[in-house]
């Protein structure tokens, strides 16, 4: 019987809204969204949208007004009841309250900042700028939006069966991943693929294949709102930005030099267990942890999310070993462009050695390499970062040149302030 | 929202019933239906159910009381009005009034009869007795149970995710054979897969597959339920059936080696234009058309249905010839055990020299080949045949001596009647 009413509904929405919650986005900005609004709220920052892939001409695949549409819709979303309540009572990371009454009254009030959109070439410029912790949650939601967009736009074209046969291959393809991974005991692996999915639906599928196929070798996903409905684990920790925040923030080379220190001395304070995961890669892993304060080397684990994971992983083996530490306590969480023959190497040259863990993205929740004509489909590398903090210019290098980011003066001053020499490139797929 | 009177109506039924429709059967049942109806309807046949893939203990797979349960169904259903509408007033190969009002006052009243039923080591015996015209109904809908209730046992070990991945790997596979057949220029393919289909939802997937790839070079489904609901066309002409009781009846040799002439007599009189098509493979291919009287030349086509199919379109078009008549106006039909790859080499052999069709069965409806472990859902060969009428054993020989069937000295007087030579065997698949 059809459900007339359902159908009626159904015809009323004006668009198809892409994001239709503020917790769709990872549960790290949201713990360092906290952090922020403790510790910086009164700093401003821009964000800008940047596409590392200029092939794919984002301006021409999307219309601008389905985009701004998307946008509204995203500045009109406020946090639900429900979700107030998902956060101030559930469990995180094995602790109850992670989020504090005073940031929750905040975030219950908070609306998302204006944005700036224009269009330059066959690219979109979209900025954001206002106050930290407002401003910092549009990056996740912002990059959805654009991947789906531009997914809708190739699947415009495909009639009712090949859509049908394009979902059936995807759901395969993935599925012939999970039994891969399967075979690996012992397996410790989350969703970390929020921002570059081909849509929520399809993450939502991924995420529960995984748990379906894995078990509890699937330790949870990145997305809050999944974590909730699915009733999974709320996975991750903290991000480049804070560091790239900070440093710009510092007033001369001794405290930029100091500034990933700071970070994670205040996250020290607040956090401990998996949560106290350095993320070493922001200004080169070697000079981070050759200067790093002692107290670090007593922390949980290591993220690796640049350059070459094995080599990465390695210095992180050898820097606890010369600080005292036995390795085999310590967790390395591998997050950068993982597929699964990457996963199974990782895993059978480190398990034993140290834990190990992984934070499968784009590759988890946007695979549709190789299903349409001219892999149309195919992910590509979007990111949306803080370029600037009280006016001065953010900056990144990474452990592969070619996701380094900045003006080029600063660039040279970071290398200088951070001892950073001669670094292999690595092509970014996703 | 949840329908929730459609959730609790789906609560109440306490089987889910296979065949759910009198006319979810081939086409050609119900043509040979209305000459039995009209020519021999007091001539009581036996039916009987045939495993060739004895591999299969379709008795351990499957329950005994839910056979029971769906066959007691099929027992329950007479023809719906809307059906009967359908018959009564469809255009069918081009003609009206196909199915004349005496045959459809006759079988809107029709229940199926009683069917037999025991357990015989891993097997089940099956049988159907009566008068023809009501047994051999039985047929279609009592292989369709008993491939979808194997089916069935397989698939109630897997779960829901492997279900979804299942049908999404199935859903590939057809389409990429469908890809395939699309390059074929001119094709004209048709669904002959009722009997041997995964399940009725698969074949109504698989058909409407078939025509959003190829369009009109899809020319129809031979199950009339499906094609009524599609608005299709619905393909068929006549089977072994009928020259298999027409020998059964003759009373000496000379009228056995008549009675396949017979019921094409019979035919000729009911049915023009590509509704006659000869099947002369019932006890040799090449001894019917040496001995075939000259109006049957003048017929449409011929249907290839066991041994070489190359050999028996070369057969055919030599005999062709050698009958005066232009083997570019004929048609010829491949239906026996086809896949994609036999279909382009017939069709790159045939097209151009004769008019070239093909009724594609169990490897459209039922390829799940590889697609669980031990291939435990890959179809298998159960048929349901004739195999007495009037008290006397019915006899097929075909061009395959893997397919005969019948009593052996039977079948050693009709291989001297119809001078039968050495026949090539041929591994029968589905």
């Amino acid at each position: 019987m059809v459900d007339i009413a359902t159908r009626v509904w159904n015809h009323k929405w004006k668009i198809d809204p892409i994001v239709r919650s503020l917790i769709d986005t990872d549960f790290y900005k949201l713990l360092m969204c906290q952090s922020v609004f403790r510790n910086n709220s009164d700093t401003q920052v821009t964000f800008s949208l940047i596409n590392r892939s200029d092939h794919v001409p984002l301006a021409r695949l999307i219309d601008e007004g389905e985009l701004r549409e998307q946008l509204d819709h995203i500045r009109s979303l406020s946090l639900r009841r429900g979700e107030s309540t998902w956060m101030r009572g559930n469990t995180f990371y094995g602790k109850r309250q992670m989020f504090r009454p005073d940031f929750m009254d905040w975030f219950e009030k908070l609306r998302l900042p204006p944005y700036h959109l224009e269009r330059v070439g066959d690219q979109y410029e979209l900025t954001f700028e206002g106050s930290w912790p407002e401003v910092m949650l549009w990056e996740i939601p912002a990059l959805a939006v654009l991947m789906e967009l531009r997914g809708r736009a190739v699947l415009n074209d495909l009639g009712r069966f090949e859509l049908q046969v394009l979902y059936a291959r995807a759901m395969t393809q993935l599925w012939e991943k999970i039994e891969r991974l399967r075979a690996i005991d012992g397996l410790r692996i989350a969703d970390f693929g929020t921002r570059r999915r081909h849509s929520f639906l399809w993450q939502d599928w991924c995420v529960q294949a995984m748990y379906e196929g894995l078990g509890d070798n699937f330790t949870g996903t990145s997305n809050c709102l999944i974590a909730k409905n699915r009733d999974l684990e709320a996975i991750g920790t903290n991000a480049h930005e804070l560091p790239m925040v900070y440093a710009a923030l510092a007033d001369d080379d001794a405290a930029l030099a100091q500034a990933p220190y700071d970070v994670l001395a205040d996250w020290h304070e607040e956090h401990d267990g998996n949560l106290r995961i350095i993320l070493p890669d922001t200004y080169g892993t070697e000079g981070f942890l050759k200067h790093a304060p002692d107290w670090l080397a007593g922390w949980t684990g290591i993220r690796i999310d640049s350059g070459d994971p094995a080599a990465g992983a390695e210095t992180a083996i050898a820097w606890w070993k010369s600080r005292g530490e036995d390795p085999k306590d310590k967790l390395i969480i591998f997050s950068d462009g993982l597929d699964v023959q990457k996963i199974e190497e990782l895993y059978a040259q480190f398990a034993g050695r140290v834990r190990v863990s992984f934070g499968w993205g784009t590759l988890l929740t946007n695979d549709f390499r190789g299903l349409t004509q001219d892999d149309r489909l195919a992910p590509f590398s979007l990111v949306c970062k803080a370029v600037a903090a009280d006016g001065r210019p953010t900056v990144k290098l990474s452990d592969n040149p070619n996701k380094a980011m900045g003006p080029e003066d600063q660039i040279a001053r970071y290398k200088r302030v951070f001892d950073v020499g001669a670094q292999e490139r690595f092509e970014v797929i996703v």
